[in-house]
């Protein structure tokens, strides 16, 4: 009875093999005998062959004995011989899929947080308060006073170049010139920002910020300048002329190239003073045309970012400072870490905003307006296994500057690489301790100390950590180390100002 | 005079390039002359070549002339036209370095969450409580015996198939004791469970576990015991023992293929029903020898994830569920959702480490123990980019028993890919339900529609989301979907036990 029933689900198991395997013929099978297999080809192939047909029938009816078997046993045999994927013998490392994983895993924590922090606080973004930043007394502007002062050093500049090319100065008056000149413009805004009450600090960030950059591009300016006149000594003045300006002819479709005592002009200067660059040059490269919706969207983009800044630091940075200021006074250790961690994402999202709203937003921006064609203003540090190679690329206007006017001369002096380059790192330290000090008004060196900390921190990377390990430290020294430094100076704040009044 | 130091300074500069670019005299450069250049070499090469040294130095100091020109012009030219690497255009797509900073963005994140989370409950983790889950009373070990009694399952299904292999029961017979065998093996455990009080949770988990797992063995050792009936009846009985047993030959050194009425021994049951897989085969592939430190090294993993699930779930998960009960009750969305998103975080990671523990330390564990060939208990799912592709390979040996024994039969039994596929997902819900739902004593559906909503899910993802978007929708459904059930299923248990209690 059993044994029937079974030869019946066999055969209907063959037809269905066979109809898988014979795709012409897969209609008609379900439980075909071996005569209507036959049947089917004869009618199918005509009459004439029908011996051939019967012998086809009989070989099939034996190869269908053997598929039978074949199909049992490989229903039987599942398994072989084979190690797990995660066992190093394996030799298997496809874990693309983490990346994904990582994403998911950090889009779900941010937007928990996200709900956390709108549950405990409500919505604190405000962006008439923005205002009340750069502005104590709505009828002082002492900020944007002293930019437009700010004019008076550029004028300065291009009055005692024009002195030096028509050899009305010597060299070592023009120098003394522009040094007092230089002198005044990192002094003047610094102790006005000192000195006048009713600046505030974004206020004077922007103040002092606008200076720095003054200083870098009409250090330059100087620079190059001075090259021109040397070049133009090396030979007799048509030879280097051709050289400082090879060829006199339309660039870019209209540009003529400049050369050198005609670059000083008010339109020159001021070019340079609004592109986005810090290094001076006399024929700039420039894009054909300016293309209004690329211009559009980083306009969009510079917005939106600055909208998300101030939003952002309203709703998410300013709560957790304040939280962090009890366990700060009382020096409780385990609770400053989870403060500086938790201020360490914000701290982190906030700069990246800022990176891609200034570096790539907002000087695209400027130099898609004013076609300029040098739109490297960052390199791939996001990549960057060694501390120095981030420094080197994520901030491609200032890194350049240093190396033209400041690591170079200082090799061709006969310093060596070390020395360059840790007076490199001196000179960032300085201007970072110069843009944070200044506007607080109040001087601790955690700036400097940070960007001083850099070159052990650099030799360290370099010497222990390769590749991705690497890459991670750099990431882990940006992540931690801005947010450090931050609570640093908001803690002294807080210490000077508010517990001062408390007492 | 400053003429003359601009020369002076571009000497030193030329020597210092001189230097630089000609290894062999970068000794005595400094601010050398045209003539002392001239004598150096006189004297290095001997005086016979006089003239030719004299023109030597002449073409020098042109090219002397010409290299300082050329540095000058090289340092005054240092911008060229490009796009900025963020721009679509620029045709950049290198972000390796992104990878590391998800993975230092979570490991900072969670860092920061371990230790709010200590700071806001101190130490919890208990392990001695944790046998509390086990045992209410430590004189009753219901589960401990409901595991023992289960051997009497394996002890009938033996008997069935000997008698069987010698004719005495007709297949009918057979089919029908094994029918009931294998209805007790599931009634049986869940009555007990479902009536014995001193079951705890955790107990009726293992038990019921357990007997789900036998039941898939036995299930399979029933079917492939009567496929080598079936193929001995297909043709000769010596020809098809020679196919089911290719040849009776030594193999892996020493191991001898069994063939059909030999496999029935009490010692190759129990080796089966040990080994890590749910698939009976006659003649497993075997690893030819132990190795010790493989072993030890995947006991340690066990007992090393074990701890850590235990510890994780009395620090991180409990407090969480314990928090969510009030939201839960008044079905406050937000906080939920927040509750929810929290929860999900140490959920995921728990899994995680339950797959690894279990999937690849003790499954390999066992396997290594028993010398047990196929260690493919898991493929690549986290690279899945459907949610049948994860679920084909997050679990081996529940897909290959799904694929040997119920979907292959469905498809030759003629039902369509798609009724099979679902017929698949509906036993699968039914599993899930079952584990979950007798060991908590309440019967709440949420674990079978889970599984069961995974095939609009798949048809969703498989239909709309490609390569990388269908993995991060499945790590997403993975992430959110577990959590999302445990709280409901947490929940009712709650309101079902505590609430009743409070009332």
């Amino acid at each position: 009875m059993g044994d029937s029933d079974a030869t019946l689900r066999r055969r209907a198991t063959f037809a269905a093999g066979l109809g898988a395997s014979m795709q012409p013929m897969n209609g008609k099978s379900a439980a075909a005998s071996q005569s209507s297999v036959t049947a089917d080809f004869g009618r199918d192939n005509g009459l004439g062959k029908r011996d051939r047909m019967v012998e086809t029938a009989r070989s099939k009816s034996k190869s269908e004995k053997h598929k039978r078997r074949n199909d049992i046993s490989e229903r039987m045999s599942c398994h072989k011989t084979q190690e797990s994927l995660l066992s190093s013998s394996s030799g298997f490392s496809n874990y693309r899929g983490i990346l994904n994983w990582c994403v998911v895993m950090l889009v779900l924590s941010n937007a928990r947080l996200f709900l956390e922090n709108l549950l405990r606080y409500g919505i604190l973004v405000d962006p008439i308060q923005v205002i009340s930043l750069f502005l104590k007394d709505p009828y002082s502007w002492p900020a944007a006073c002293l930019v437009i002062a700010s004019n008076l050093f550029i004028l300065v500049a291009l009055y005692t170049e024009r002195q030096l090319s028509k050899g009305s100065f010597t060299e070592r008056v023009g120098f003394q010139v522009h040094c007092i000149n230089m002198v005044n413009m990192l002094t003047f805004p610094a102790a006005v920002v000192l000195l006048v009450p009713s600046v505030t600090p974004v206020g004077g960030v922007f103040v002092v910020g606008t200076h720095s950059i003054l200083f870098l591009k009409l250090y330059s300016y100087k620079d190059v300048n001075k090259w021109c006149r040397e070049l133009s000594s090396v030979k007799a003045k048509k030879l280097a002329r051709s050289l400082s300006c090879p060829s006199a002819q339309h660039l870019n479709g209209g540009d003529r190239k400049v050369c050198y005592p005609g670059n000083l002009t008010i339109r020159d200067i001021y070019y340079f003073v609004f592109a986005p660059t810090l290094c001076y040059e006399l024929n700039f490269p420039r894009s054909p045309n300016i293309r209004m919706s690329f211009l559009l969207r980083r306009l969009f983009e510079m917005l939106f970012f600055m909208q998300m800044l101030v939003g952002l630091t309203q709703q998410w940075m300013i709560p957790i400072i304040e939280s962090s200021m009890k366990p700060l006074e009382d020096m409780d250790l385990t609770r400053m870490t989870e403060r500086l961690l938790r201020l360490a994402v914000p701290n982190h999202l906030l700069w990246l905003m800022f990176f891609y709203g200034f570096f790539h937003s907002s000087m695209n921006f400027s130099a898609e307006l004013l076609r300029f064609g040098d739109r490297q203003f960052y390199n791939d540090w996001w990549n960057s296994e060694t501390v120095t190679y981030f420094w080197q690329n994520w901030n491609i206007p200032v890194h350049k500057w240093c190396l033209r006017h400041f690591y170079k001369p200082l090799l061709r002096r006969g310093f060596s690489k070390m020395v360059s380059q840790s007076a490199v790192f001196f000179l960032s330290a300085f201007f970072h301790e110069y843009l944070v000090s200044i506007p607080l008004r109040m001087f601790r060196l955690w700036a400097f100390t940070g960007m001083m900390a850099q070159i052990p921190l650099a030799w360290f990377v370099g010497r222990y950590l390769r590749g991705n390990y690497g890459n991670a430290a750099v990431w882990m020294s940006i992540i931690i180390g801005q947010p450090f430094a931050v609570l640093m100076y908001v803690h002294d704040f807080y210490v000077l100002h508010y517990r001062q009044e408390a007492d």
